[in-house]
């Protein structure tokens, strides 16, 4: 099942797409269909934690093949545009990455412990959105392209074998950087963190359609010219030992995101270094899950 | 004039202080003196930016001098108790503090661009509260006073010279941080975010109480013992730089809060290394803002 929020007029709400990926089918009408009310935004939908009536909606989309309204109709926006919480991030998440960056690195190359930033919950954009340049502020606007768990269950100190039980889902990111400020500020956060920063979506694709372990092909092509290819298997940390070790002491919570590192293949680490500029078309890609294009502005 | 947020039975609301600090008189109440409602949550008092009626506040608290509840009858909630985004914090702000965690530091001494790092908005916990020790997932919590920055209304690319306008005022902020975690995952984030790891308040003085520039004296002490005692003028980069520098790029929202860095005297800096152990009281002061009084769980 494959979750989105979109826009229609001024008016956004989260819905699913039918199984051609087609179709949008808002909540609000598979809530009628089902006699209860479903929540409007996908945030507080995720916060339904075990009472989100996964099967049922499945059984609604079985069962009425070519309801929907079609995705051209729509602009669908981040699946969460405006996040509670910062992103969660880790960087160096892939050996081949770690080691290519290692000349701009001021710390160990391939990291002993996972390594966690974050980026402001507002710098989320959406697929087919544009990101700003900032001219003004950078001079080094690169492109990661990652994969991010959305967190679905509330847990502290949340064990490896538990993992799955606290995900909702997955999407596709990309962790835009500013690699100039990433350095001058030494630690990473502002680099991280400018307007329209995170690209994200196009949808969350739930956990029952990709259960754990998955390997999934994930890349980045910077106007049509692949520049990141590799696998999630190449995870240094894997995902239930993200969230094992990440929710020790801290609560997550559902509608958490956390992107999990980038592999090889970064603008800063070209030679010449390659940064984005104007007009430039990111796309960033995870097979099943799907793929975000943004231009930059 | 002082902003708090008190919590009475299972109601929580903002309100101000009297003059001699020992009544709180609800924002309720002050509307209804004033013939408009006013908002119940700190957060969005303060995003009434410009349309916040201080002046007719002020006015009504030197008409009424009596008014109010008596503090004693209340519970003091950190001022924002769940802040929208991250809590944007500096690092290496004083150079007496830099210099004695130079062995601890993997970066260069006296930094020469702020260091920006962010604690998750869910760490921050109230006045007369505690902190968790978190014994399963650190060894090493430390103390870190900070005078903290409200951000007052909305901006991107903020001049010096504008930086107040963008102000709603200050409170006082402990930057609780579990060293070895901090050391652990190379990016300071997780070691500075853990559950209950930002006391906040007791409340937020208003900025007409205290134009910039100021020099304030801010102490932490331990069990009575004071450990850090200096002056916020001994700042690296001044407040309108901070503000200017962390808006380039990145859009600052009413309700942001900024801790600005911590002088010397941190526990991992001792000889032997002091630090926090159930039962601990941690007192954080600034002169004109106010005592937060910490217990360690």
């Amino acid at each position: 099942m494959y979750f989105v929020t979109y826009q229609y007029a001024s008016f956004s709400e989260a819905g699913v797409l039918s199984e051609d990926r087609q179709k949008v089918i808002p909540l609000s009408t598979i809530g009628m269909m089902l006699g209860r009310k479903l929540p409007e935004t996908m945030v507080e939908f995720i916060q339904l934690e075990n009472e989100a009536p996964i099967a049922a909606i499945a059984e609604v989309l079985r069962e009425h093949p070519n309801m929907g309204i079609k995705k051209e109709m729509l602009n669908l926006l981040a699946p969460i545009p405006k996040p509670e919480r910062n992103i969660f991030c880790l960087g160096k998440n892939y050996a081949d990455h770690a080691q290519e960056i290692k000349h701009l690195a001021t710390q160990e190359d391939v990291p002993e412990s996972p390594i966690y930033f974050s980026k402001l919950s507002s710098s989320v954009t959406g697929p087919d959105s544009i990101i700003m340049s900032h001219v003004n502020a950078t001079k080094q606007v690169d492109y990661e392209v990652e994969l991010a768990i959305i967190i679905g269950k509330k847990g502290e100190n949340i064990s490896k074998r538990k993992a799955e039980e606290h995900i909702f889902g997955y999407t596709v990111a990309n962790d835009i950087t500013a690699r100039d400020l990433q350095r001058k500020h030494s630690q990473w956060y502002k680099g991280k963190s400018l307007d329209t920063f995170c690209p994200l979506g196009p949808g969350i694709l739930h956990k029952s359609a990709l259960p754990l372990p998955f390997n999934l092909k994930l890349d980045c092509r910077v106007n049509g010219v692949t520049m990141q290819s590799s696998y999630t298997d190449k995870m240094i940390f894997d995902i239930p030992t993200i969230i094992n070790d990440l929710s020790q002491g801290m609560t997550l919570y559902p509608g958490d995101i956390i992107l999990t590192g980038t592999p090889a293949g970064v603008g800063a680490a070209q030679d010449p270094p390659l940064f984005l500029k104007r007009g430039d078309i990111i796309e960033s890609e995870i097979e099943k899950i799907g793929l975000l294009r943004n231009r930059i502005q």
